[in-house]
């Protein structure tokens, strides 16, 4: 049995293509391996056929198992197994815990790789054709969650509407009617807004529109899985767009946030 | 010869290794690449003996080529060659001016396909052990250019140090003090702070520190390349912020952080 050991590997947004070569080589190398129901068959495919596979993630929007037992269950998984990968969707470190389970395994004696993987953040506007920054349209990009620990919105979510910044939103979609509300209440009612789900999938969904007509074009639609929201001038560069928003709004409104 | 097309890939921040599976498969079929000084020579081997290697990066500072050249040589070596594939270093879209070889290759009528890169902006920071959020640390980070087009600061940059964002800076080396020196304005002279040059590369240096001290730590020891700023609770997770900084800085200034 190797050395117990463990790999944090950040699957991507989906496309099991995402993964990068190094979470594939950990991957190929794992004795056991942690997944999440965002995993794809396909990735667990890359282990070894002696790969032991334990599911740790959520079902129909239960945890399976709380955050403790997984660290608990990773560093017993090692000291069982040898190698083992704990494969996350997206980057291990944004909003996924990561660092818990780094700071848990390390305690405990165990050594631990890190693998980033594509953000889903970063890559799902992306994909859909909308750069998080780009000349002429954002200089920065701002990335938070609605669903702060003590269940309101957090301060930075107030702040954020100030900015110029590309405002990139996980964990928000039950709260967009709030927060395109603060967007408007800072005079960005016309701003360019975009909601993705299952991004990067063969389902992929994404709508898009202004703060103001996004949560109307979202709510008869959206299902009841999670998804990004993307706010600022970057997300005019959408084909939809052009062809749906600006046919829908007067133009003179969007003149400055469209050219 | 095939029809002509274009890929952009983003190739990570360095390691040959964190390019995704969908950006090698890329750069196997490429029948001519373009690429930057960031790429590394392990996968410019990965395209077939075949495929043309036209250099189009920075070189001692100075653009080789301008932004407008790489646009128009990008589009001619996908007509003369068939598939072209662009590599650029991190991801294409985060201060990459992806979007505008996008732009410009489908303006002329050739396909472009959007392989999306681990950032730098987010993933050198984490194999430093540094998350971008992490739970009681950071619940959003903001990702920003300290060189605007007008070569002021932005206003989004004075705004950031208001924020509890854990704020990641590209392109800001040259302005360190300028830029510590904001955030010592807002009180937080004391908040953790890190630079990073030649990041996931074996010629890596991080200097950790607080921001009132980063400037002097990073000035005697810094190259004249680029390099990225994180100023905020989490970098209080590096290893060396408990050894070296702690020990010269009064800990009862620092609980509120590194706690």
């Amino acid at each position: 049995m190797s050395l117990p050991q463990i790999t944090l590997v950040g699957a991507g947004p989906g496309d099991p293509d995402l993964i990068t070569r190094k979470g594939l080589k950990a991957l190929q190398t794992a004795d056991v391996v942690l997944y999440d129901a965002l995993s794809s068959a396909e990735l667990l495919a890359e282990t070894p056929a002696h790969c032991q596979r334990i599911f740790v993630g959520k079902r129909a929007g239960c945890h399976y198992k709380k955050q403790e037992q997984i660290n608990e269950l990773l560093v017993a998984a090692a000291l069982e197994y040898g190698h083992a990968v704990r494969l996350k969707g997206g980057d291990p470190f944004v909003f996924g815990r990561g660092q818990e389970e780094k700071a848990f395994a390390e305690a405990a004696g165990i050594p631990v790789t890190v693998v980033p993987g594509i953000s889903s953040c970063i890559s799902l506007p992306e994909l859909q054709g909308v750069a998080p920054t780009s000349r002429g349209y954002a200089d920065s990009f701002w990335v938070l969650t609605a669903h702060t620990r003590s269940g309101g919105l957090s301060n930075d979510l107030l702040l954020a509407p100030q900015t110029e910044a590309t405002v990139i939103i996980l964990m928000g979609l039950g709260r967009l009617d709030q927060i395109c509300a603060l967007w408007d209440a800072a005079g960005k009612g016309n701003l360019p807004a975009m909601v993705i789900q299952n991004g990067s999938r063969p389902d992929e969904k994404c709508w898009v529109g202004t703060v103001n007509d996004l949560p109307d074009r979202v709510a008869a639609e959206r299902n009841n899985g999670p998804g990004i929201i993307v706010l600022g001038k970057t997300v005019a560069q959408h084909p939809a767009f052009r062809q749906e928003v600006l046919a829908a709004v007067p133009s003179a409104a969007l003149v400055s946030v469209a050219g």
